[in-house]
């Protein structure tokens, strides 16, 4: 696939995003760049003529945009994702510099959709929709002062992704076929019901086991194989006489 | 010299922005990169509570600034200096993508300081600014839809020039002391001078010649050794017997 095809493929998720100014910003940085898929995740308003008017000529992004309720339906059916974030998190998944992500991306778009989310204006985004996301992604910004504006923050990105996709070395793209956003939820879904069933996690006393889980399976790429693989050795063992 | 030295001998210089929020943003975006030297030639209105508003903790920047009357004054002192446009240019000298600039830039602040300039958010620069400039910079965009906003461009320059000075090859700086902008000024006014005299140049039919001229010497890297021979060449013709 050639890089204008791999632009095609690439998701911008803006989660809870309070202002819509924010959003018509965004979606003028990414039509600059040659993006136009942008989804938004329970906006506090849109459409909204404040959203119009910023993104000046960007209309058919915002009138192309998908409203979902949830970060998971903004990503199903991706292939990899993008956390964009300027904390520093204890997860162990390496973080990547927007650069390092975007060749990254643009090589998994050659099995298919990619995202990059980005969280809300004040507080970014949540440990959960980090978790959801494949890797941590952050803009290396002066440490004292690392406060982008929403805006230009996707404006950073789409022009990484666009410097990426449109450079003469094309990204490596992975070997085996990844595994998607929905198959390994599938996968995490199973196996925590499987645990839950089992005994030995405690829906009661919740959240750190599975933070865990997700951090172990997170540092790898999961292909599809490798997902029916270990499915299969859960559903194997839930089957197992008692 | 290190990299954060670097960046602190780069001047973002604005060009007659007509809204102080821009001015702001742009405050904002030096700042998360760690630029902090701005430059505003005959800013529409400034100070101004909207820009301090968008400049969002990046008051330090706006207190700062220095406002002046021309472009000639903001580049004075200055090695080097790049003209983002977006507007493809007749001019012979060669364009400079965002990331090309910033290293080159990178490397000519080992000898004094360097500078971006941005345009009018309507218009961009005029012809006669870009020539003042060492080189054209275009930032790779959307042939399409390429109206980056002010900040946003303000943002991704500043972002590939902290790339630049803080990526571990460091960039090659310049064989010769490079000529500084004023030296190479006094060049083309003496030169001018020199043809005006002669009759080769007459100003009531102006422009084209010099602009060609300028096209000519800022196509290379004038050395500060390079200036004073052109001049004393100049001087030697003017005092020739009549």
């Amino acid at each position: 696939m050639n890089g204008a095809n791999a632009l095609d493929r690439v998701r911008i998720v803006l989660s809870h995003t309070s202002h819509p100014g924010n959003i018509g910003a965004a979606a003028r940085a990414m039509k600059t760049m040659g993006l136009a898929r942008l989804y938004l995740v329970a906006p506090a308003a849109f459409p909204d003529p404040v959203a119009d008017a910023r993104a000046s000529g960007a209309d058919d992004v915002l009138a192309a945009a998908q409203v979902v309720g949830s970060l998971e339906e903004a990503l199903a059916g991706t292939v990899l994702s993008g956390a964009v974030t300027a904390r520093r998190r204890e997860r162990s998944v390496p973080v990547r510099s927007a650069r390092e992500a975007a060749a990254e991306l643009t090589g998994f778009a050659a099995h298919g959709d990619v995202a990059l989310v980005f969280g809300r204006e004040t507080s970014g985004l949540t440990n959960e929709e980090v978790a959801l996301c494949s890797m941590p992604v952050t803009i290396p910004a002066n440490p004292e002062f690392s406060s982008l504006n929403l805006g230009a923050a996707v404006q950073l990105l789409c022009y990484e992704m666009r410097m990426a996709a449109l450079s003469p070395g094309v990204p490596a793209s992975p070997d085996g076929e990844p595994a998607s956003f929905d198959e390994i939820e599938g996968f995490h879904h199973h196996l925590e019901a499987a645990m839950t069933a089992s005994g030995f996690y405690d829906p009661a006393n919740p959240k750190r086991l599975l933070q865990r889980v997700r951090r172990l399976f997170g540092r790898i790429r999961l292909e599809k194989e490798e997902v029916n693989i270990l499915r299969g050795i859960i559903a194997a063992l839930e089957r197992k006489p008692d």
